[in-house]
């Protein structure tokens, strides 16, 4: 058997895997990985670096599969290289309940998968970040450590979509030479040729951005193998195009759209049977092929052992480092920081927009938490996420702590995804609260993903001001806090704001957003606790009976209209208490009794947001009165706005009153 | 004075009013309209077609500020060419509640603005869909009525946001010849130099799609004449790189960030004045720069008049139908056709997935309305949104009704957005409804603008099945229904859908969705109504007392569980309703009686859908029960994710049972 037959049928060995899981599954995509075959297998059996016996090798390269319709591919190579969690019974249970291999690549269903893909564009994005966690922890502990490479197989989607261009413009100006992309050029999609709907000249597009380019013919093991050796030396990024075809070997469907998406059915798997010479059964693969595939998963089992050697010189203290960063816990003088920057801050009682609470907080927060990376999408002074401990990163040197994303809120946020994924590093960024819309795909996959993430999204309300309704965020409260395994934090005063921060930092498991105002807002919390409040979701800031005749729940900016509504109901005699709701998420994990107590037995409940009624029901009863929005905000003084929108503590205590029946109406 | 001071004074008009402007304000952007002065007055004093006593004038040219923020340049110009909404008293109001002059520009605020802006890369997204009305409005009615051109002004930002490739691409694939993109090349964003951020050859990228490339010195008056009329003789779109010094004339500040975004400051104007030789009070223009304006403004008014005569020349049937859909009133026949369609459906009964339901219902609308335009974003199989009317448009034929969009939701969904603001033709299109989150940002501003945009959003649920939690909606219904002045429908069955497609083609001033299933659906409407329950929002299906014992409500393909459920609570003796809840917008909308008498009075409220809870309390009250989702969907066929998570008639008579007592605990 010659080289190059070997390669075939180890090649072959992932299309028949693909081709009879989909077809036993009767869903899924065989044509990707039939058609990218080649390049996996000279990718995987010859430059990839990986452990299949230790998949977290925090040294290990890694691999995106940013085509996620193609799962196939990647389960296919799993099971082949020797990955325990991905068996040949998981194969055979493609896309069917609690199977690792569901129709998309999940992260967190089995060693192996790098990140989550399926929706078009985000593997890339993604892969960035992982790509800039590599420069950045390479900087901090030094090759002999962190050297690897990102590899990424794209498809014609993840090209098309918009996420692609901010991802590919932000790796270029970082001259990310470690990180290379693969682009399954097979010129079809979904609704037939590319050419239907595209004539962009990829190679040019990159290159325009400052890539490294090159083109191969994606079945020539030879070409692909060169290719790669020559983007692993490259001083920027690289684009790979392999021309592939689609679904190749199927004799009647290969080059069409029709092997993209469904099974190719029981004539055209023989007929791609007879064509490629594979006359095994179903997933069965030839124990010369199996072999030749587990060998080469263990390929990089001497590299991992002597980056072990090289690990266990290191000293103490910086082994300590790099592997409590990896495990993503906190440094131990955390907790004291906050506790002593709380106690500070209820004497001080500084009064200052949430924003620049934020900015304080980071500024003790970061001095102890070593591994924060900062950034912002173009709205530094805005956002105020950079403080003096964050040097920014530039291309030429990773040591810094700040990223200048650029406006590119989307591929910033899938960027910190794969910082995140890669470990060693948390980031934070900040952006505008409403353009919090234009990297909504990627906060999901946060929260799918379960990582932690920090998004500091200022400019929280019509409170801005004068931008008007394109840059009020009015239903962005509810369409965030409606995505799952997400923390969305409102604090109302810079005590919440650290409280929340403390949350974001210490819940390893899920992303977090922290919404926070351009405007001025004072201290609420008036002594110290040591508790976190803020985990409760909800709170009684302002005591009373719970079955005072009026409880009024706010967040953020207008928790001081509720403080304020209530003094003037006490004024008046009639008794209120103030419950804070930083976090809807949270407020619903508490005990039943718990959530019992806040939720309370007054008989006028109000709620109190600069946003839309959607998700208050929950704290007030559809009887229950809201003060807030019903429509886009408009353009003025912030407080002009408010007024015309009537969310004051004067509008409170009159709804208050009116429906106690303490007014004549 | 040389034509070249005379040019000089002009543009510094279009600067002193912006810089006035924002001063009295203490709020706003100056640094564009200084620094895009000249291509402004050079663009509109020599090129641009229009006519202000005739705004609305159907082949005008139309110009987007896509750099929004820059909205002084807008209001300055229609102020000084003689718009009669923007006086100088609007311009002294600048972003004051009430004023025509918001901080961004806000369409409808005044004639003149043609579209919204300030979300970065909208207005660029929005243009393409504006010059892809054009080239289908002409080959329908001929140069002779229709011949404009679209010119865009956009600044480094929309050029870096990923929606700026999507619709770049989709132009240059088009060969959109009569757009005309201007880069205000400033090289200066919010945080610093671009430099800092981006290293990507703009013009090499554009051209890498097939655009025509220009590059001038974007002060230099002759220069920016001569590259608009090579641009306008293009077989392909523009690009035309103005390298332009930000906040031109102002001494210090000139060329940095510090003039992009706040008042000058009254030093720094002084400063300004002196440099520009321009002695005049804060809001004075002299007249004859006035005049040289106002004579500007009155440059089209023949072509205009030309026009007119062209009109009046055409066949009165033709005149007619032009403005018909100009004015966008559906044809004579559209109400015949849906309620023929829907006495057929009465009889017919068929069970069919609700995307399947879409295109039979669009097969009979399309024949009737000839001005719809369909497209997918490279899902028309998936979608059905392809009927036998509409037939591709190809980048050398606009005559047909279907656009394939490519992978690309984003620049899609801004597309349509152009397309209805251009008028004369109703924009629909399809998607996957997880990926309304790719294009959240342009439904937003549909919904800001109202714009009759038609989206359809199939695989709408866990119903998806084996794709997975990428590809399945759980959160979105919250996140869709919270966006105001938005149709989100979700039809149960074909009746249900034909009733929410009148709905969305009558609704002329707001955007609608259709949310629609990848799985069969019974028909749930057993009799012919003429009357549109779906306009209720929610209306009673099965009916009982609204003191019935049990109430449930239910959207899309949960309703078919409510009836099933409806049906063993009723054998067991359990009177129950079904509310089917298709729109909680035009619920909202509703009388209190009708809404009260909905609501009911039914001890035990069951709400039923496929997606999280939030904002059904609206209809069960906080107390009530939820049969839904909690967190994210998964990867297995459909059944046994409805079976999975409890989304069974099953458990809904076991809730309704448990919560009667009438099953021992």
């Amino acid at each position: 058997m010659t080289d190059l037959d070997k390669h075939q049928r180890m090649a072959n060995a992932i299309r028949f895997l693909a081709i009879d899981a989909v077809e036993k599954a009767k869903s899924g995509h065989p044509g990707l990985p039939m058609g990218a075959a080649d390049i996996a297998t000279v990718l995987f059996t010859q430059f990839l670096k990986f452990d299949p016996t230790a998949p977290d090798w925090a040294d290990r390269d890694r691999f995106v599969l940013s085509a996620g319709h193609g799962s196939m591919l990647l389960y296919s190579l799993l099971y082949l290289l020797g990955y325990e969690d991905f068996s040949l019974d998981e194969l055979k249970n493609f896309r069917q309940l609690g199977a690792r291999t569901a129709g998309h690549p999940e992260f967190g269903h089995g060693a192996g998968i790098e990140t989550t893909t399926g929706p078009l564009g985000q593997g890339l994005g993604t892969a960035v970040g992982m790509a800039i966690a590599e420069k950045l922890q390479e900087s901090r502990f030094g090759k002999d450590l962190v050297d690897h490479f990102t590899y990424v197989l794209a498809g014609d989607g993840c090209l098309m979509e918009g996420i692609s261009q901010e991802a590919l413009s932000m790796a270029g100006h970082l001259k990310l030479n470690k990180l290379i992309v693969i682009w399954d050029d097979n010129g079809i999609s979904i609704d037939g040729a590319v050419s239907l709907t595209d004539s962009t000249d990829q190679v040019a597009r990159f290159a325009a951005s400052g890539w490294n380019t090159l083109s191969v013919d994606g079945h020539d093991p030879a070409a692909i193998a060169a290719a790669l050796r020559q983007a692993q030396a490259s001083d920027r990024p690289t684009l790979i195009a392999a021309k592939t075809t689609i679904g190749f070997g199927a004799p009647k469907k290969a080059g069409t759209n029709g092997v993209h998406g469904s099974p190719l059915g029981a004539d055209e798997i023989a007929g791609t049977r007879a064509a490629l010479n594979w006359t095994y059964e179903p997933f069965e693969i030839p124990s010369d092929i199996l072999d030749a595939w587990r060998i080469a998963g263990l390929r990089s089992a001497h590299a991992h052992k002597d980056w072990q050697k090289r690990f266990a010189a290191v000293d103490a203290e910086t082994r300590a480092e790099f592997e409590r960063r990896n495990r993503g816990d906190l440094p131990a003088g955390f907790e004291k920081a906050v506790l002593d920057y709380k106690k500070q801050l209820a004497e001080d009682q500084p009064k200052m927009a949430t924003r620049k609470a934020s900015e304080a907080v980071l500024t003790v927060l970061n001095e102890v938490v070593p591994e924060t990376i900062g950034g912002s999408a173009d709205l530094t002074g805005s956002n105020n996420t950079k403080t003096k401990q964050t040097a920014p990163v530039t291309p030429d040197d990773f040591s810094g702590r700040y990223i200048h994303y650029g406006i590119r809120e989307h591929g910033m946020a899938a960027a910190m995804n794969g910082m995140a994924l890669h470990g060693g590093v948390i980031p934070y960024a900040g952006g505008f609260l409403i353009f919090s819309d234009y990297c909504r795909p990627s906060l999901r996959l946060a929260a799918l993903m379960g990582q932690r993430v920090i998004h500091v999204m200022t400019h929280d309300s019509i409170g801005l001001g004068e931008d008007g309704p394109t840059h009020q965020p009015v239903e962005h409260y509810a369409a965030l806090r409606a995505i799952p395994n997400m923390n969305f934090f409102r604090p109302a005063d810079i005590t919440e704001t650290l409280e929340c921060w403390q949350l974001a930092l210490e819940t390893q498991d899920k992303p977090s957003i922290l919404a926070l105002t351009r405007q001025d807002l004072p201290s609420q919390r008036k002594s110290f606790e040591e508790d976190n409040l803020c985990a409760r979701g909800a709170y009684v800031l302002v005591d009373s009976d719970d079955d005072a005749a009026v409880t009024i729940f706010a967040s953020g900016s207008e928790v001081e209209i509720a403080v304020e509504a209530h003094g003037e109901l006490k004024a008046a005699g009639i008794a209120a208490r103030v419950i804070s709701v930083p976090s809807f998420e949270l407020f619903e994990a508490q005990s039943d009794d718990y959530k019992a107590s806040i939720l309370g037995k007054s008989p006028v409940k109000i709620a109190v947001e600069a946003g839309i009624r959607m998700g208050w029901d929950r704290f007030i009863g559809s009887d229950g009165i809201f003060i807030g929005m019903t429509g886009f905000g408009a353009s003025a003084p912030a407080k002009v706005l408010y007024e015309h929108f009537g969310i004051t503590p004067k509008a409170v205590v009159a709804a208050a009153r009116a429906k106690l029946g303490a007014d004549p109406k």
